[in-house]
């Protein structure tokens, strides 16, 4: 019996091997980035390297907004705001003429990106309180069945990136537990990464409202109240990736200035890391910006990448292809 | 190819199956708690079945103190807390003469009992904040290594449910996601709970101090603060695990009136669901109390259990032994 079992796991490792031998990252192009992940699974998963990383520590921490879909003209989740904005609206004639929500109702999105910290806040208490999770969470999913962007035309779960997607599926089977950590919304993002990027609800890390256990026609559901409970971005993604997950991840993957700690705490673990920014360089297939962008900011965490010797996406040069279901 | 690969995840599931056939609880007496475990079990885990449960949604979430390891005379995290304050007393003579420090270093535990909420957050507090999570971690893996019960003079890490590893074990050979939710500190429940009940640092959600990230001698790390972040209690279980999880429990396990919101948002779910409450009856073996205990309370609780058909365990008939390692 056990022979049969030492045989049966044989195999299958053998198979899932051989399909990853032919080529775990296809739509990436042969060059250093590439070579680079590669390198590194090879290590941390090979027992006999010095580098080797017991499954139960190899932990990958994923920024969404720009490392996993795209983030222009607006963050997407904004986008979501704005529809819910719009949604409401006919139960908040004031918002007409009333800053910040008039710039959305208007779709003024050169006055929205001005808005400060506590303007945004103030539109997103207003787009999402009061529900309870489970209403937010379908409000969310029939968003996400139908939203599109206005640029491409492609619905929003489309444009996420088909090279990264098989970054997560490489990993996964390489023995990684994938995680999202994002400064968005994890009530936004739970709802479909399961099976947009096949990360499950429990592996979501993002900012939130506080939520509060209460009876609504005698049945106990959990409201979102209009206050923040906390904001993962900058120095607050590794206290998010913390207080969720427990260890320090072995490989972390972002775009912006606002991962740069999490990337920063990673390679400071002991023992093998990585660390990877998606540097958006593609004006043609996608946009390209990086140091002054109001979305996507990535001017500090590129010098640092650059001096630590980090591995770093040019995406025109490095990925064949963008978005899913994008052809060849 | 692919036949093989079906053949040998037959295999397998065969073997495992038949292996669970004999009896997954043996510790278990043969009584209507076991009875209704399994026939819950094979009821969620049966496509067939209404009350089928899909694999991602299978999600087990389990009180600590109480319910997987004992809770007497005080709990065991308070016993910790003891113990550190008496190590980093010499460091401040002034505890000697201020409460609630001195009911500490006499081993007041009557005084100690009396203290508010707010003279137990002052210990905890003064306990383990400045240290950075990972020193934190290694101070509580030295002190499970080590650390007794008075009374029984086992390690604290021997007095878990030897039932309870089983039924762990059971419902994540089912297909179950197990996780941890105590009003315990999650910095001291992660460093064991992989090693001693296979449940892995990401699963355990519990009540934690507020972090941050700093450079310490030029290397990043986060930093324990003198503030508390979250108290994951009573009406704040379903508030944690759903910041935590993202989706309610499929079952819920717990000892205590601090554990009710728990049970009773799991068990309002749509779809099959299982509560259970340990209840503490054997004084002989372990203890007995619940109503008007100070620790482990279980008053209201086991009224509601009582009246809504919850499973309820009755240590001294239903489980054959109580811990770990115990000889039958």
């Amino acid at each position: 019996m056990k022979s049969l079992v030492v045989k049966c796991i044989l195999s299958l490792l053998l198979l899932a091997s051989a399909a990853f031998a032919a080529d775990p990252l296809p739509s990436w192009n042969d060059t250093a980035p590439k070579k680079a992940i590669i390198a590194f699974v090879e290590q941390v998963t090979n027992e006999a390297s010095p580098n080797f990383v017991p499954p139960a520590e190899r932990i990958a921490t994923f920024d969404n907004d720009g490392t996993l879909w795209s983030e222009q003209p607006i963050y997407f989740p904004q986008a979501f705001t704005f529809d819910r904005i719009k949604a409401l609206a006919p139960q908040h004639p004031e918002w007409k003429d009333k800053q910040p929500f008039s710039a959305v109702l208007e779709g003024d999105i050169n006055t929205f990106r001005a808005f400060d910290e506590r303007a945004l806040l103030e539109l997103e208490i207003a787009a999402h309180a009061g529900n309870t999770t489970e209403e937010y969470a379908q409000i969310v999913r029939d968003w996400v069945a139908t939203a599109k962007h206005p640029k491409t035309g492609r619905l929003y779960k489309e444009m996420v990136y088909q090279p990264m997607l098989e970054l997560l599926t490489y990993l996964r089977a390489s023995g990684f537990k994938t995680f999202i950590c994002s400064g968005g919304w994890i009530d936004f993002m739970r709802p479909w990464t399961e099976k947009v990027y096949g990360i499950p609800p429990e592996q979501i890390i993002g900012s939130s409202l506080k939520t509060k256990f209460e009876l609504r026609n005698g049945e106990p559901v959990l409201a979102l109240l209009p206050e923040i409970s906390f904001i993962t971005d900058n120095v607050n993604k590794p206290v998010g990736i913390n207080q969720h997950i427990g260890r320090r991840p072995v490989a972390a993957f972002g775009n912006s200035d606002g991962d740069l700690q999490m990337l920063q705490w990673t390679v400071a673990r002991k023992g093998a890391s990585f660390a990877l920014l998606v540097h958006h360089t593609d004006a043609e297939r996608e946009w390209a910006y990086d140091r002054k962008s109001s979305i996507g900011r990535l001017d500090k965490a590129l010098d640092v990448a650059r001096a630590k010797g980090w591995t770093i996406v040019d995406m025109k040069n490095d990925w064949k292809i963008i978005y899913v279901l994008e052809k060849k």
